[in-house]
């Protein structure tokens, strides 16, 4: 089996690969499974191949012909399409965004199409795709209310992916991802990258301002299980859908305050106390858009899964991120 | 006030500009009840323009620069962009159906933008927009989960035309029509086009085959109505609406036996008993996925109507087509 990670050098793209790695083999589109041969990751810069002899990496351009051609100069059963531009940016700068977001998803669509064999085609789509007057808890029947670009351009991708899977170009999945924390790294131009920087600056002994009131409720994923999520969704069946592709990806729901409450529990006072509040309108706008809690019927039908409470989560990243010191 | 109708030499088109030139003014995107200078009648071929000195006739590819360029030449107040390729060909011809219904449309927003000034934009979406295991009455807040490649159009269409909203190049509103019937003229390759021509064709004389089955409930809305429907859409302050530019517009939910019934009232059983049935797979298996009744509350809540009784629609026919028979 061949896969191909787009976005495969940033941390979520490197945390589905590793698990890809371990797991060894995975389903193709005609319920095989199937070792794993090549795992390909595709990024702006090149991204690290973990020494292991299966995994290489391609850089360049998402949507240049000639990064696409590299990337199908083999057959190809399955593509993670990870990389796009963040909510921020896509706000920011308008014609990026669509161009990234939705034209270079098309001409990858568009290979999927002209290569032929029907593979899986995994999209990570996003909560941002609803927004604005939402019920307390959204059903799977949820219409998309997108309030930023960044969300259109995701329930624009939602769309491609249901009816290039309906033609049989491809069997696509098209996976509502939650906001991902702790996220490791540095902060981003996502409008979220606040939801994982006020925990993991404070744990790495810096400070940290909060953009959002306190109050605020958002609807996240940790690593573990977005990863363990999107490895669930490619491997369902074709048959596990009804008349839609898109799947809410569980999560659970809780606030700010809840965040930070579960901060001190895990890692004290001192490291708590480092967070102030300083409101970002910008970011708040945004935000405030977003859905907080979920069904998520068809994705735990599914068997996907979400953590038991936000002290997992940050347990999770002292591990994952933190166990060396 | 300058108004361009694309699909305008079509049949809506055209009664859609009879309506606004017998109107005389249309109300802006800032809310000023504004004088009707022009009228521009956009079409692959050159639509007839009502020996009226306001209306003139473009014809081309909606989605050529120079037919772009020809209609923005001055100021554009409002468009209603009605052209698209319908439904029995867009399923056939996957790649045309992608590139008119979805690339032209971005490139006549595109062309908004670029004026800018915030030109109203009426786009007409579709219930097709719907589809799959549905609820017998759809509300407002139903997803999207479109069954056909013109549904998926549809709906990416109107991601596009909230987002520019939102945005503030355009004031868009994305007007979901139920089926139109009774439709006059020829059939066309849309898959609801029997759901005028089994009223039609008797009503010439002309025997007709049904090929759908007799229980099968569609959405529909007659000519008249649909117009109206049109202007209301488009006359609606932007503070109308809510998270959502998209509008499920009101219709009447009938069967085909209804439908007949109908024709028997207002016809007599001669006209009627020209109709047989014979089931056409691939016409069933689209239509079958269509919604059949919706809530439609945002719609009559902006002043929509429609018909009392499918009779009425009938009988308009008759009125409106056949009156100089």
């Amino acid at each position: 089996m061949r896969i191909v990670i787009t976005g495969g050098g940033g941390f979520l793209g490197r945390k589905l690969a590793r698990a890809i790695l371990e797991r060894g083999a995975l389903t193709d589109s005609e319920g095989r499974r199937r070792e794993l041969r090549e795992l390909v990751l595709l990024d702006i810069a090149e991204a690290p191949t973990f020494r292991d002899a299966r995994v290489s990496a391609l850089a360049g351009d998402l949507a240049s012909d000639e990064l696409v051609e590299r990337a199908f100069a083999r057959p190809v059963d399955s593509v993670f399409h990870l990389a796009a531009v963040v909510s921020g940016e896509a706000e920011q700068d308008f014609d990026k965004g669509w161009r990234v977001n939705v034209d270079a998803t098309r001409r990858w669509l568009e290979a999927c199409r002209a290569q032929g064999g029907r593979p899986k085609f995994v999209f990570t789509s996003s909560v941002a795709v609803f927004g604005g007057e939402l019920p307390a808890v959204l059903p799977d029947t949820q219409q998309t209310t997108p309030q930023s670009s960044y969300g259109a351009q995701k329930a624009v991708g939602e769309l491609y992916v249901n009816d290039y899977t309906r033609k049989g170009f491809i069997d696509g999945r098209a996976l509502r991802l939650p906001t991902v924390s702790v996220r490791p790294g540095k902060p981003n131009r996502a409008a979220s990258s606040f939801a994982s920087g006020i925990l993991r600056e404070p744990l790495n002994g810096v400070d940290a301002v909060c953009p959002v009131p306190a109050e605020t409720r958002m609807w996240l994923v940790s690593p573990r299980h977005a990863v363990h999520n999107l490895i669930v969704g490619h491997e369902a069946p074709g048959s596990a859908f009804g008349a839609t592709r898109n799947v809410n990806v569980p999560g659970i729901s809780v606030t700010v305050r809840e965040m930070v409450d579960a901060l001190r529990r895990v890692a004290g006072d001192a490291v708590a106390d480092r967070i102030t509040y300083a409101l970002d309108p910008a970011i708040d706008a945004i935000v405030r858009t977003w859905p907080r809690d979920f069904e998520a019927t068809l994705g735990r039908r599914l068997g996907m899964t979400s953590d038991l409470s936000f002290d997992e989560a940050i347990r999770q990243y002292v591990d994952d991120e933190l166990g060396a010191r």
